[in-house]
């Protein structure tokens, strides 16, 4: 098709001359078609100028073109066809039917933000009366809307291909909120994302808006998205990867003349508490539906279920031995690039070695390129000896932590950092010591679930994809689910103001 | 009455043992009765420890009862009587009728954040129902809701020593949003803040709420407020002061293991926009309009107008004529603190010799511990090309600055900072001007007025009293009105969750 390797700036494409990459097939680490040059400083200050030039009339363009607008990108990468599933599917190693689903989450994504700009509520329009005869002073008349807070910085995620990348959650919700958007495509899917990126380009176009409401940058190490961050006119960052990566940005954010808001999805270990009795009762459905979601995309998910927390004795032998049957027969799966892949596999070698760390199970073997699912178990007490046991690892691997009984278990759920999700696996007669827990579990996740595990996030209104640092820079936000518009969003009142002059929004026949 | 220098820490009053100072009054920089003994370490830890231990009863109390708290509150404050009154003249050297104006506001805000519990709409409730037979992955039922961020800092103002301090603006919305205060009281007034204290106190008490909801500290210099923003039970900060004290807030919450969001109101000269219809038919009214507001509470409000810009020619010469017809009649006034009229007096001293600016009139002259208001003009072009001379003077001091034409206004509004307000003084036929600037106002600021100014806060649904950095530490907020109780507030979303462990407010009733 159209995949030259191009920067997308502002409604035109061009070569990248600062440094070449090329996209890796995941699975065999093979340099696959298609060279990307890097964004020089100019391209991304040309992109940022765009940006900040196309918000003063994107910002403002009615409910329903901006509604359209989002449709209209779900259209356009419908269209790109079969070649964007077999693109991503090379460069990520992730199935095509993964991949299908993931466009569809995408595309459904775009148009659900596209009903939530047409039912207007994020506007969150407020109208106080004035009052010129109240003593001792006169009531003001004021009326506020929420605006843009103009350009927005997104990184593309490596395991959200789609989903979460050019077009993906970051982007529909940043669109929607009035705000101009540069992406820095993440470079493990290079050509997906300029196929994304073009599908948005062309819907740009289309729908007739200024082009510097959307440009795509490449980037051959970190220094275009530390310059897009730092850049004045950006004045919010989406952004979903590492803990490092995530504070890096978060950094230079609040380093600028201005600081500005940094959405960072980081890190999460997603604690599973396995209650007495749900675990007494089901030893091996659980154990089978916790392998499932362990290895579910070769573990590549932020909510991922990383530990697991349950009380010693008979019935969690019986589930630990359970999983030593399970783990053996589970294939080895492509990670989304050689570097996670090796990054991986050392965090399991770290795992392995770790004094206080058994390992209980692994998948089947594979080459560089694979994981292979690995399970350990350690103690409450060595959790709570060694920081490091909370680490992610990014990948397919779990540690079980034995506590002696409930009380050592809330000692540990005392000590953990912030959670994107907390699972809690109960009967009916757990849950009386379940209530307990649910005060302190709400402090430290954006999402707590019954009887499942968090790997399946829904796209709807009632979602949060978010939690306390360092599970993201901000917990009072979300970063799936329609509540994601507020992110991009700023209160502005509007005092005494002549009808000629009020945003039409506010005018008395919305009163 | 019960005044006696304690720090009040959860429902018990003690010596503080950390140094010693006294109140000191503002008019005559005299000793004040009564000494006021600075928090420990100790006392600070056992305040967070306290308030986290509120924390689990307090952020579920009914919204009923959480509404009638704030509302015995208010009670409790107006049953100090005039004490209060005569205590905060003396501290502040405010006069009668501003303090018991700013009673009634604070009493009011308590009882509007009251109205706004009961409402129960800061909730956000937020209900996708379950369908267990959707293909391809059935739909979960989830559920969101908003709860309290955690115990929260808030730091008193030294000018609004009812509204903006003990159980001001920043205490009643979190008290609301369900957060637990411990407040670190402005020395400018520790008379003052120990009354309210105490009637917030009792108020705990009568309504049998966790003593830990609430604390109030003492201290001698910047440890205690240093100690409470890192303490890691602290999960959200208000505060209203400096830039450089809000800055450094900032710094100490972003270097916390765990980060936290820091509400700072820092500074603003809420620029005024002369347009050139309005100014030539009303120079006279316009005048004495603008140096009421200049020198309204000796220009001691965060919204005080501390920048003009009009255009050059006869009607701004004629303006400028009339305030110096105006200011030498206006009379010194006393300030909040000796070191405020000192740093005042410092600021115009370094505008007088400043070799860019004009001194165009000052009012009568005063004490060492009054302010004279002062005016100077000075050139867009030399606004530009000097900084320092957007730095907010905290009283009575103004620029006019002269520019050549709309396009060079334009051009000095492109470089100011942000801002709490911008007010535009327009005539019908200067609204096609202003609508051409509005949408670059809008990205300054966080309120704009036509034909007024910005003091006179209305405490309302649809008030903003913040804006982009630096006028506050974050721009998606505000800190006056309803939805102050926003910033306190984080959503949580609970899936797939049996009746019996939902919170009440997200059971089936609540569909």
């Amino acid at each position: 098709m159209t995949l030259n390797g191009s920067l997308l700036v502002a409604g035109t494409e061009k070569r990248g001359t600062n440094g070449e990459f090329h996209g890796i097939e995941a699975a065999t680490g093979k340099v696959l078609p298609v060279s990307f040059g890097g964004a020089s400083r100019e391209d991304v200050d040309a992109a940022a100028a765009q940006a900040w030039e196309a918000l003063a009339s994107y910002r403002e363009t009615d409910l329903g073109s901006r509604a359209s607008f989002l449709e209209t990108i779900a259209a356009e990468i419908e269209a790109i066809g079969d070649e964007l599933i077999v693109r991503a599917m090379s460069e990520t190693g992730l199935p095509r039917g993964r991949l299908e689903g993931e466009r569809n989450r995408t595309t459904g994504q775009l148009r659900l933000f596209a009903k939530e700009v047409r039912a207007g509520r994020f506007q969150e329009l407020r109208f106080d009366e004035g009052d010129p005869s109240r003593k001792p002073a006169p009531k003001l008349d004021l009326r506020l809307r929420n605006i843009s807070v103009g350009p927005v910085a997104v990184f593309g995620a490596s395991n959200f291909p789609l989903a979460f990348s050019v077009a993906g959650g970051d982007t529909a919700s940043a669109l929607a909120a009035g705000c101009p958007v540069v992406v820095k495509a993440h470079s493990a899917h290079p050509g997906t994302s300029e196929l994304v990126g073009r599908a948005v380009q062309r819907a740009v176009a289309a729908c007739r808006l200024h082009p510097g409401t959307f440009s795509l940058l490449f980037d051959t190490g970190f220094e275009v998205g530390q310059q897009l961050v730092a850049d004045h006119r950006i004045r919010a960052v989406g952004f979903t990867g590492s803990r490092r990566g995530g504070t890096a940005l978060m950094d230079i954010a609040s380093k600028r003349r201005q600081p500005i808001p940094v959405y960072a999805e980081m890190s999460s270990i997603n604690p599973v508490i396995l209650f007495p009795n749900a675990l007494t009762r089901n030893v091996d459905g659980i154990a089978s539906a916790f392998v499932s979601s362990l290895i579910l995309g070769a573990g590549q998910f932020c909510t991922n279920p990383g530990l697991l927390l349950a009380v010693d004795g008979e019935a969690l032998d019986a589930f630990i031995a359970r999983t030593t049957e399970l783990l053996p027969d589970v294939a080895p799966q492509a990670m989304l690039t050689p570097s996670i892949a090796r990054n991986f596999c050392e965090g399991v070698a770290r795992l392995r070695v770790h004094p206080e760390v058994r390992a209980i199970a692994s998948g089947k073997p594979g080459s560089e390129f694979e994981g292979t699912a690995a399970l350990f178990e350690t103690t409450a007490e060595a959790l709570l000896a060694h920081e490091e046991l909370q680490n992610e690892v990014f990948g397919a691997a779990g540690i079980i932590v034995r506590c002696r009984d409930l009380a050592e278990l809330e000692a540990v759920i005392n000590e953990l950092e912030g959670q994107l999700t907390v699972a809690l696996i109960i009967d009916n007669d757990d849950e009386a010591d379940a209530r307990r827990f649910i005060p302190k579990l709400e402090m430290l996740a954006g999402r707590l679930l019954v009887n499942g595990f968090g790997t399946g996030v829904e796209v709807s209104p009632a979602m949060v994809h978010g939690g306390p640092y360092p599970a993201t820079a901000d917990g009072r936000s979300t970063s799936v689910g329609t509540l994601a518009i507020y992110r991009f969003l700023r209160p502005v009142c509007y005092q005494d103001f002549p009808a000629g002059i009020l945003p039409p929004a506010l005018r008395d026949q919305n009163l």
